[in-house]
């Protein structure tokens, strides 16, 4: 079996965890079908390859399924392992990058979610929170991308790829709560970077429609709120 | 320099994460030096190496800082490359090896530190699902092991260093609810698979007294009802 056959992707096109393993995947020049799920419900493939989580997105590759998205980006660079690469060769970059990718998971993206069916004061806190993970990953970008393009350097890489799936959703939050969460005055590096991945060949075609994702993310919203 | 010289974990002998790469380092023969934190405080060494969680274990490796415990053991074997090797080789077996690491620290110790500071009835729904969690891994157990002793077949790999490290609180656990969770009758595998993982040259001197342990997890279940 050619190494880029039989890749199917279980997931949706407005999930930032879904935009990591379709980013890697374009990274590696791979093929995948990718197979949507429907909002509000749950397919039997979905169910039946990730049965813990029942979460996209999954990547079933020759049959073989694989859930979490670090993990299956992580998977995507081991297997198909020739250049470009996602994760350095160094094992203290290697730690330092999956450090930062956890930090835009437990730092950013929990209070953020959680902003989007909370009101008030709580909605404001959370936000607080997800700015001030923003300040660390601007500090953290100075670091690691040593004045290069991406936090990964010359390349994109695992923490590019982990934080810059949330980039359509941060464009929407910024239009819902009417301020700006990246710019060029509070955080300058994360500004142009934000521009270069976007506009970047194994992203573009990936990134949600902001005008799309915005009406998406009033049903979410709605949907959330009838949970509390 | 020594690739094993100038190691330094900062930890504290109560915490199953920081027990992970004390098994990581045992495995690799790596000699460290173990500066504990004292309970209820932050050091200045902690706070300034781990700045983003404030949180053990960080390993601090010439000088450099790794936090987030699957990330050092992770760190510890890419490092330190020569065998006994913690994750597989095969990326697909590194995925799932992945996966069920972090099977456990969101299906078992979520819901099992949760219902420490928790009563009654809730408490109760809390350990149904670190029960369930457990039942998950006696299951992965069977598929991941191959009828060898551990989840990483004839060695302690990835996922017997992630579940391994609560055995201690797990024996803590059984005796403050009068309950077992793993036992010869329910999970047979994981029952011999305890026994075989404490015996362990790398694993018997790390895991905690459970009579300590016990006496400790009353001081830290008072301060964790204080917060509620």
């Amino acid at each position: 079996m050619a190494k880029d056959e039989d890749v199917k992707l279980v997931g949706s096109w407005t999930s930032p965890f879904v935009m990591r393993p379709r980013i890697a995947l374009n990274i590696k020049s791979v093929h995948y079908d990718f197979i949507q799920e429907t909002f509000g419900s749950k397919s039997p493939l979905l169910l039946q390859s990730n049965p813990v989580h029942k979460k996209i997105p999954v990547l079933i590759h020759a049959g073989k399924p694989i859930a979490e998205s670090s993990i299956i980006v992580e998977y995507i660079d081991e297997f198909w392992s020739s250049a470009p690469s996602i994760l350095p060769s160094d094992p203290y970059d290697r730690a330092l990058a999956r450090f930062w990718a956890s930090v835009v998971d437990q730092k950013f993206f929990t209070p953020m979610k959680a902003s989007m069916g909370a009101e008030g004061e709580a909605k404001k806190g959370l936000m607080n929170q997800a700015v001030e993970a923003i300040g660390l990953l601007e500090e953290a970008f100075g670091t690691l991308s040593r004045g290069k393009a991406f936090f990964g350097g010359d390349h994109i890489g695992f923490v590019d790829i982990a934080f810059g799936s949330f980039l359509g959703w941060i464009r929407v939050a910024e239009i819902s709560n009417g301020m700006k969460l990246i710019d060029a005055a509070k955080t300058p590096g994360l500004d142009g970077w934000a521009q270069r991945f976007s506009a970047h060949d194994a992203v573009k075609d990936v990134l949600p429609d902001t005008a799309k994702l915005l009406e998406f993310s009033k049903l979410l919203a709605a949907k959330l709120k009838e949970k509390h």
